[in-house]
């Protein structure tokens, strides 16, 4: 009997009809004589409300008080469920993060898995019970009870499912499936069928995003097949995302980043241990930074060029002109309002042939590149911001219209 | 150093404006020296709203998911409450049921508590934390989360003191304390400063209900002073329950109940055993009997009375009928519309004016006694419901006033 692990978010258990919705895929799964294991979020603005309350008695909350507060929402889920399932004639369990338990480390908010007990949901299971299980939330080696911070129910999901060896974890969401890019951009996006763990990361920008990233990386780590699938449509076919791309299709996106900025520190000295002294001294002030380029260094100076969000911009520029003269560099420009795009597929590498049709794309309708950085499955560029959706719907065009 | 606990109820807690009038109740304690646990309610209208919520869904909920659904709203108090704490500078935490954890037995939406571990406690107490419990729940010994029915949350706090040897458990509520009746029956009641636990136990019916049984026998079993007080007025100086009543006062309450049935067995047969019987027959019906008057049994056949609630009186008049042979009476008789007034007092039993004063009291109101039974420390008359008023006023009016 195979494992299968089921998640829906907050929309798709919004209120009784959706989780009638809810019932019938469950209900579908187990009728097939799977074992389902059902990971739900908390019920449409539940979460929201319980902040909004939370903020008129503190601005501050005492972080581990306010994950006791919101993991009430996904507990209230989880009985719901459980009691409609056991009306509808089937037997159904419900169990909190400390229940199973899901041990994570004690940062509240933002909490880590740091392993999963199988035996209870497995003794639920095999006494043929649908095991309804609240995401988002754990508890610590000491009992205190934390919540998993951004992609919390999904990463519930797909690390119950590398646990309990599941067959398979289906992330039911409000869209069908993976697409090739945003639908708000570019018009005749495709629907992938399969997608690799990868590429989906390296997606993890796109306009529709459909998964975290965490829970990608678990996915990838355990090599967990993920379905993405649509609560409302019946007959969603949905994207597998696995080890292999298994389509033909090179490419399988192209996404767009905006906000970004630039920043080039001219004349720097080429001497071992100036580059690590002035990434040191960014991210001790906690900035982040995304792409990294430099200029060969064969001559006495070098030039370093990188990337920022627009909102850290005066921060960094600030931290630089105050260590300009630890950092040794001639100059410091920068340029704002760049956007990166980027098109992504497995085996990009080996095919020369699409770094050239991205350039022409780009060239055909006079977007000029800041700058261009490459990897085994991602080709990105960076563009004014004015021109992104252009260079998107260009690149899609040339390689998936 | 003393341990004091206090308890919340819904009302309470219902708001943030409360919920800060609570916290000064804390804070009072706490820069007296003492260490507080705080036991609370779900606020307000919580638990209806998500009775009603799980009404859409099923009229007969699974027992072991309504009490994972219903147990959130203690759980939300707990952590609003806590935060509130620490933002004004105190050390706080919360615990739930399961992290205390209070074990009960598996009899869900109904739990009755095992034991209390008190290790966790203490250690938050030790380390200066005031430590704030969510009330009516508990765990069983699988993990299965269970919440403790009628009167939970007092039960919670006084079984709390009991376990961590408190000093006293203070239970906030919306009245000043316990009164010597119904203040919408008659005027001129009084606040009584002490009362003991079988007085208390006696005037559960009083319409100013304040306490469940189930917490003054948990008092009354570990000798647990309880203090009975308003959230609401500062100076409150409330009723405490305890070991002995304190005051001279002879009687300490004049009660009602309402809704009540006599049923008499005419002619049953004098035998050993008959009683037995026709009241296994009663319980077997889950029929739940109160008062019961026997006729001296010197004779071939004797008359046995008891009182039912008016709403199971047809099911027991159905049920007698239906076994009226195996009981072998010669007639059932019925009177509907009564109402049983009592007198309590320590003592009582003693002081035989006591009884002649009610039943002049009575006599003088022209009010007719249906039934007559007395205990150690109340004397109840059966009156059909509509004197049941003026006689609670008669009787309060010649002992109290």
């Amino acid at each position: 009997m195979s494992i299968i692990v089921q998640k829906f978010g907050g929309s798709s258990v919004a209120n009784i009809e959706r989780l009638e919705l809810v019932a019938d895929h469950i209900i579908r799964e187990k009728e097939k004589g799977n074992q389902v294991v059902v990971v739900v979020s908390a019920q449409g603005k539940t979460t929201d409300k319980l902040i909004t309350e939370e903020k008129e008695i503190t601005d501050e909350p005492d972080k581990r008080e306010h994950d006791v507060l919101v993991s009430t929402g996904e507990q209230i889920t989880i009985a719901k469920l459980s009691m409609l399932l056991i009306k509808k004639g089937y037997k159904s369990v419900s169990l909190t993060g400390w229940q199973i338990p899901i041990i994570t480390n004690s940062e509240y908010n933002n909490g880590r898995i740091r392993y999963i007990h199988n035996k209870t949901i497995e003794d639920y299971l095999n006494s043929d019970n649908i095991v309804v299980v609240a995401g988002f939330q754990g508890v610590d080696e000491n009992g205190n009870i934390t919540t998993l911070g951004r992609g919390g129910s999904d990463t519930t999901a797909v690390a119950l499912a590398a646990s309990l060896k599941a067959e398979r974890c289906d992330i039911y969401t409000d869209v069908d499936g993976v697409f090739t890019s945003d639908p708000r951009i570019v018009k005749n996006v495709k629907q992938l069928s399969n997608v690799s763990y990868e590429e989906m990361l390296e997606m993890s920008s796109m306009g529709a995003k459909v998964l975290h990233n965490r829970c990608v990386e678990i996915g990838q780590k355990y090599n967990v097949p993920i379905y993405v699938k649509s609560t409302f449509e019946k007959e969603s076919v949905g994207t597998l995302v696995s080890k292999n791309n298994l389509e033909d299709l090179v490419i399988s996106g192209v996404t767009k980043d905006d906000y970004i900025s630039r920043i080039t520190i001219v004349g720097l000295e080429n001497k071992i241990g100036k580059t690590y002294e002035l990434f040191k001294i960014l991210s001790n002030n906690r900035i982040n930074v995304d792409v990294i380029v430099q200029s060969f260094g064969e001559y006495i100076t070098k030039d370093i060029a990188f990337t920022v969000k627009m909102n850290d911009l005066n921060k960094t520029l600030q931290v630089l002109n105050e260590n300009k003269d630890k950092i040794g560099a001639k100059d410091i420009l920068h340029t704002e309002n760049l956007s990166k795009v980027s098109i992504i597929g497995v085996g990009i590498a080996n095919k020369p042939g699409v770094a050239t049709g991205m350039f022409e794309a780009l060239y055909e309708n006079n977007i000029n590149m800041h700058m261009i950085t490459t990897s085994e499955i991602k080709i990105s560029v960076l563009v004014n911001s004015n021109m992104a959706d252009l260079a998107v719907k260009a690149i899609h065009e040339k390689f998936i219209d």
